[in-house]
């Protein structure tokens, strides 16, 4: 019976979905075993109006009166959009390589995910949101097991879920500072001042501890996040901060393999600072008790650091007792060609704290045994998560294994990177250091002025791509983005950088 | 061909649901105009086990190797679940008047929402979860007009959505030190100071300014609203926090009409002491830009206050300069008997900022225009909410005015307090201080230890109850709780009192 009503479902979907966006330029791709299911993508960009359109600028003005609309890019039909191309509100169908700011792991309407939203097994599971931390699902182990463990970096067994990429390293610092506390502490109880001054915010009970961070990182906006996030004035300017240390992350030169002596240079240089901030931080009684960083630093640039970079960053972190937590909230879910972007690495104790969400679909941190809390109530809120999130979770795992996503990434972002390297030499005074692991590539441009016009133009003529720096260009396209789609994307961009001759 | 769709899906999952769950102890009740509907519920508890029944426990034993359980109680069978019963993973089926933390709007699995779930037309919001703050939805706008701002507060037009709770007071809060900076600076642009003082942590950039609280207020865990919340030493110890001024919130004694002038007095007291500790964290050096307060502290022990309280809290703030912002992160979406519980107030300007999650299924805050952030990305994360969570506020709403839940609170309401103050009269040592507006409500145990065994006792004889503050026992049904599961829990819960003498 739900087989029967599955399929009736589907092709009722896939008819209506057809009959709203299909007919011209699509092709018709059969890749996978499922065999009730019709797949298919657009095959290019389409353009008809400049973008934003006039439609999109007509629900612009509506929403200003709602709520401040200047970031808005332009409006989407998310039901025409599919696979690798967004579709907006005025038929215009773009090469998306930005994604919703990185967080579409396997592009738009993929089956498997219309699939499991069509599933009266998953009904209950969108409708009834639970307070997870106190009333689980009774399938919600087995959820884990099957989604976020199944991808546990190493050395690490238990995950908290949680509803955001800000709200996880809130709840991954909070761990951290409560794992600190306990050790210094030791078997005793925390003591009648501890509970008391804590109340209205005041140490002991309130420690004056500190998340180390470094410069260009960016971990979130919420206060605790926007204290470890240095990438844009505009993020922080006009919010009270704690005094927590900021240390220099490498600026580097590409390719990475031609500078390698200077390069690790340079990651000496910001290690020493590192320890340097440690002991001063520590003399200042505001001791340091985790570290955090991301694998390449996303939105303050795409910078990348060397393994050893951060392999003696941890050491650094254990030798003074602070935890060491990777924050792959852009990184993670496959796009840099391995699952998580620390594991090019190659340590088997990579970090204390893992975090994530974005292409995760759900936020969460993973974490090591001695992170987690003596006691219930101490990492707590109401929803903590959403269980709806587990289901589509797993679908997207099985996509990825089934479809081989890992390795299309290895081969799409090296095409992709090649292609850079190319336009790169053929525009030397417009273009300078492309980089990437994976389809997580950048590039830079001359200014900022150029960089912003760049994108705007590449856009009219049917490819989305996100800024991120000064002047960089960043590259996050869905896992299923192909090599045929990197051909596109340059062959479109060259024609662009053609004008700024 | 949709509508068809339709109800077939709605049979099957009628069909399912039935074979699943409601042959023993369901009656049918036909109470809506939607006719190819069969909405039922439960009539009665049934209790198989004690809880946790052995089922629970041993999927507790399970993710205890996955996370902290301690806060566990069971775990659920949302499928078979109805209305205000929930039914566990041993098939102990709960009159459910805790509602997971006071988040579930209609009760479970309501028909009206499955239909939501089942529309095809909504799929595509389901699995395309978009960057807001950049690529809104075309329906975005018609979606905020029809859900958030057809509730909109007095005075307010404008709506921020957010994920949960956290985030939304979180961004409440940037708002207001944004407003505040803004007002200050005036026309004049930010300094080349205040711009590279932000980006490590230091005044001006980020500005010494504080938020003023309340004692025993609960606004969230994460860094900066844990900085206003003061209710449990376990929510505070050991995290890092601002120094922020905490005025004392009123004790009052109930019932209120019986004990108005003292409480006035206590009143004048806690406003004096707001009013000085504005002008003492002003010649700190840290000038309060605002002032949150829930309408009925909910986690710190169902603390009310009088209208007349609030407006004169209202006019303080506005004398001194500082935003007044209203946490109706619990008291809201018709609880109470009106929709906001600040319309008890009967101001028609009674905040600058009105903060919402739980019930209203998305995260988010509504505010005054001049709280707006004067540019863009200063309050902005990758999601901004989630328009599928706009979906079911949509259809929750409908509900609540077809039905006219909230006459139908106001009524279930008056029952259950008028049976708490019986209970009380009967058991003057057990009980006292039964208080509540709507159906929400609260009556104190003895102590905090009879309150936890109560608590127990009672879900073991079917109803499930929560707690707040030391001792009290807080009451949270859905807004479809009726006078007849009012008298139902009545019964139980005289039944367990009973033991006590």
């Amino acid at each position: 019976m739900a087989s029967s009503l599955l399929s009736r479902q589907l092709a009722v979907c896939l008819q209506h979905n057809l009959r709203m966006g299909a007919p011209a330029g699509c092709r018709y791709v059969s890749k996978t075993a499922t065999k009730t299911m019709v797949e298919f993508e657009y095959d290019a960009p389409s353009m008809k109006t400049e973008v934003p359109g006039p439609r999109s600028k007509e629900l612009a003005k509506q929403l200003g009166e709602i709520q401040n609309v200047g970031a808005v890019h332009f409006f989407c039909n998310y039901e025409e959009s599919r696979g690798n191309y967004l579709v907006d509100a005025d038929g215009n169908r773009m090469l998306d390589l930005y994604t919703q700011i990185s967080s579409i792991p396997i592009g738009y309407n993929h089956p498997s995910l219309m699939k499991a939203m069509a599933n009266p097994n998953n009904l209950s599971t969108f409708v009834n949101r639970p307070a997870l931390g106190i009333l689980p699902p009774e399938n919600f182990p087995d959820k884990l097991i099957e989604s976020l463990l199944s991808v546990a970096p190493t050395g690490m067994t238990r995950v908290q879920t949680m509803s955001c990429g800000s709200c996880s390293n809130e709840n991954a610092f909070k761990a951290m500072f409560i794992w600190y506390k306990l050790k210094e502490r030791g078997m005793r109880l925390p003591s009648e001042e501890e509970s008391t001054s804590c109340m209205i915010n005041q140490s002991p009970g309130s420690p004056n501890l500190s998340i180390l961070s470094f410069m260009g990182a960016f971990h979130g906006r919420t206060m605790g996040c926007l204290a470890t996030t240095h990438s844009k004035v505009i993020h922080k300017l006009d919010v009270p901060s704690f005094d927590w240390p900021v240390a220099p992350f490498p600026r580097l030169r590409y390719p990475l393999e031609e500078f390698a002596r200077e390069n690790a240079q340079e990651e000496d240089r910001c290690l020493e600072e590192v320890e340097d901030l440690i002991v001063k931080w520590r003399q200042k009684g505001k001791p340091v008790a985790g570290i955090v960083i991301e694998p390449i630093q996303a939105e303050g640039g795409d910078n990348h650091a060397s393994p050893d970079f951060f392999l003696k960053l941890r050491s650094i972190a254990r030798k003074h007792g602070c935890a060491f937590h990777v924050d792959e909230v852009q990184t993670g879910c496959g796009t840099t060609g391995k699952f998580w972007a620390h594991e090019h690495w190659g340590s088997d104790d990579p970090a204390d704290v893992v975090s994530f969400s974005k292409k995760m679909l759900t936020g969460g941190y993973f974490y090591r045994d001695e992170l987690q809390a003596d006691k219930p109530y101490r990492i707590f809120n109401t929803w903590m998560g959403e269980p709806s999130k587990n289901v589509f979770l797993s679908e997207v795992l099985n996509v990825i294994r089934r479809e081989k996503l890992l390795e299309e990434v290895t081969r799409s972002g090296k095409a992709l990177l090649q292609g850079l390297y190319e336009l790169q030499s053929q525009h030397p005074h417009l273009l300078s250091r492309a980089r990437g692991q994976g389809t997580f590539c950048a590039i830079d441009l001359r200014d900022e002025n150029t960089r912003n016009d760049v994108i705007q133009r590449t856009r009219n003529k049917g490819v989305l791509l996100g800024g991120c720096g000064d002047r960089t260009i960043r590259f996050r396209p869905a896992l299923v983005f192909k090599e045929y789609h990197a051909h596109q994307f340059l062959n479109i961009f060259s024609d662009v950088l053609r004008d700024y001759k």
